[in-house]
């Protein structure tokens, strides 16, 4: 008996994973009908970490009315996942870019909708949370997050700053001794596929800072106040965390999660892997299917495919990779566990003809190789 | 040990068959260094008979001048295989419409070329002669040629009627007694891949004549007198050959080269892969891989891969198809013998484009493949 994984990513534009899941195993189940085949649709949160999570995995979605980016309200969605104790959230849903309405502004922009977002997850009685930080409109330093939750960041009277980009340079202090007692115990990882550091010419503010509203002089404060504000966190924690990878994210929030919340950082296909219990569902599998619209060099960034090679590759499983299209830089995704790639273009055509045919061409993909696999086994 | 067999038709417009024997050789030899690779290099003749033949299996060119299509002198060149008893005949080359320079006219078009050729390699001393019968100019029963070999087709006064199309409704009587006597004993073999009978509306002059410059009033004449002729030929040899299949391929020579040289009709395909001692190759062999530039529902029709694949099927050997594009009708091609169809095509681009990467695709492709086979056996 064969044991067969399907574990894609959407194929953007033309296909869910779900999907394709069941496309692949309708022709696992025509051509091999004794395999076991267990589907592990997986999304790498490129449309939204909660959509990629309750699509992949279930769970329910949880509406709430917090804080936004510029102060306003605004009413944010989180998903809580069938084990009733994870919380995925999406900093974008409360302190995202699309939620600013006029002029956009790192330097007002604040976390604070996100902080309020956790501590609702951790009033739910969620023990997990999972947070996704892309797009976000902030540069923070996760100061409004963690003033969500208690803590208070002081100027050199002792007076709150305000929990946004500029009040970072005003901070001499801090207070963590209102900190949310319920955090205690709670499990707060971070999908994070950058490997910015804090500041400087890689850090936050002179890398994602104009994309934010940023001016070149706001650039240069807000890299300043980031590193004034590590300098102060230096002191109260006892460790520096500037030049660590991936504090350069989201306006530097893992900063102030990871100090006072004991945040990790972890590749977002490397969590929503654990998340769906990959490592074991692969065991004694005898192939592994994934797949993603366009596969190149640049999928060694952690996207499905590769993910997926990374954990069959410590358990020998072999990983065929079927794709929309194969880009440059595929052969160096050999080494990362993908045993080989095909594509699913069976004619000449460009892409607005191609997508047309997706669905019948990702069949005729699967069956070809299921037919070779019959033939030569 | 495993043994594999390479037997790919060219890609029209970017690689010749031997260009991707190689590169698949090359391939198989980097993944499966162990391998007995066998490489048969085929064409189906779509880009002529001759060089089909000498590029799959060696030979010379032989150059000889005769009468055109239209009477006058042109020079033709036919091939020997390197046995130098086999030679390749290719009727454009001595009776084809490109070859006519004034106003096309199967009434006036002649064999009689076609037939100084089958002499000129009889006398040169081959014993088996192959016969390409694709872009003739003539609707003449094959007279032309057998007048060229000493048969004299009389009229009802006993004169000879002209070797030609409007010749064959004055036929009364045939005198074979002057037939070149170094025939007896040559095998001729005609590579034919057209069904059509002789006359009728799927006939030779109806299917075939407009396209060589009959007028409505011509076709009904050619139409007529191969009729006539058929009559005619049945009395002398007691065999009515008017609804055999393949004889009105161009301009019904096989009827004239059957009736008087015992000329068997068989698919191009089959003829060349006899020739190249194909079945005996394939014997134990564990997967063949073969290809073309497109692949459909008409390949059935006796292109390169369904012929591999048929000769496959009785060896129960797998035959993996890589090819350009795959167009509708592919699942047909399961029937006759192909195990598995692979597209080159790695990406959604139009041809003009997917042509300057043929190479890398292919080898890109057939890796893919290797990778998968040596992964999964």
């Amino acid at each position: 008996m064969k044991k067969i994984i399907i574990a894609p990513d959407s194929f953007k534009g033309t296909m869910t994973s779900i999907e394709i899941c069941n496309y692949i195993g309708e022709r696992i189940a025509a051509f091999l009908p004794e395999a076991q085949v267990v589907k592990v649709p997986i999304a790498d949160g490129g449309e939204g970490t909660v959509d990629a999570y309750l699509s992949g995995i279930g769970g329910t979605r949880r509406k709430k009315t917090v804080t936004g980016p510029m102060g306003t309200p605004v009413e944010a969605e989180y998903g809580i996942l069938p084990d009733g104790k994870t919380a995925v959230i999406e900093m974008a849903a409360a302190s995202g870019l699309p939620l600013v309405d006029g002029p956009k502004s790192p330097m007002d922009a604040t976390t604070f909708g996100t902080g309020e977002l956790i501590a609702d997850a951790v009033e739910s009685g969620c023990t997990k949370i999972i947070l996704g930080i892309g797009g976000s409109a902030t540069n923070d330093g996760g100061i409004g997050a963690l003033s969500a939750l208690g803590v208070r960041f002081l100027d050199a009277d002792g007076k709150a700053v305000t929990p946004d980009g500029k009040g970072l340079a005003q901070i001499e202090s801090i207070d963590e001794s209102g900190l949310c007692q319920a955090l205690r115990g709670v499990t707060l990882t971070i999908a994070c596929d950058v490997k910015n550091p804090l500041a400087g010419k890689n850090g936050a503010a002179h890398v994602f800072g104009p994309q934010k509203g940023a001016t070149p002089e706001m650039v240069e404060a807000l890299d300043a106040g980031l590193l004034h504000y590590n300098g102060v966190l230096t002191r109260h924690t006892g460790v520096d965390r500037k030049d660590k990878s991936g504090m350069g994210a989201a306006g530097g929030i893992g900063l102030s999660l990871e100090a006072f919340l004991h945040a990790k950082m972890l590749p977002g296909i490397d969590l929503i892997l654990d998340t769906a219990d990959f490592d074991k569902k692969i065991q004694g599998a005898d192939l592994i299917i994934t797949g993603e619209g366009k596969i190149d060099g640049q999928s060694k960034q952690g996207k499905v495919p590769v993910g997926v090679a990374w954990r069959a590759k410590k358990q020998n499983v072999p990983v065929v990779a079927l794709v929309g299209d194969v880009g440059a830089g595929y052969e160096e995704l050999y080494e990362e566990g993908i045993t080989a790639i095909f594509s699913t273009n069976k004619a000449a055509v460009p892409y607005e003809q191609a997508r047309r045919t997706s669905v019948e061409d990702l069949k005729f993909l699967t069956e070809s190789l299921l037919r070779f696999y019959c033939a030569v086994r």
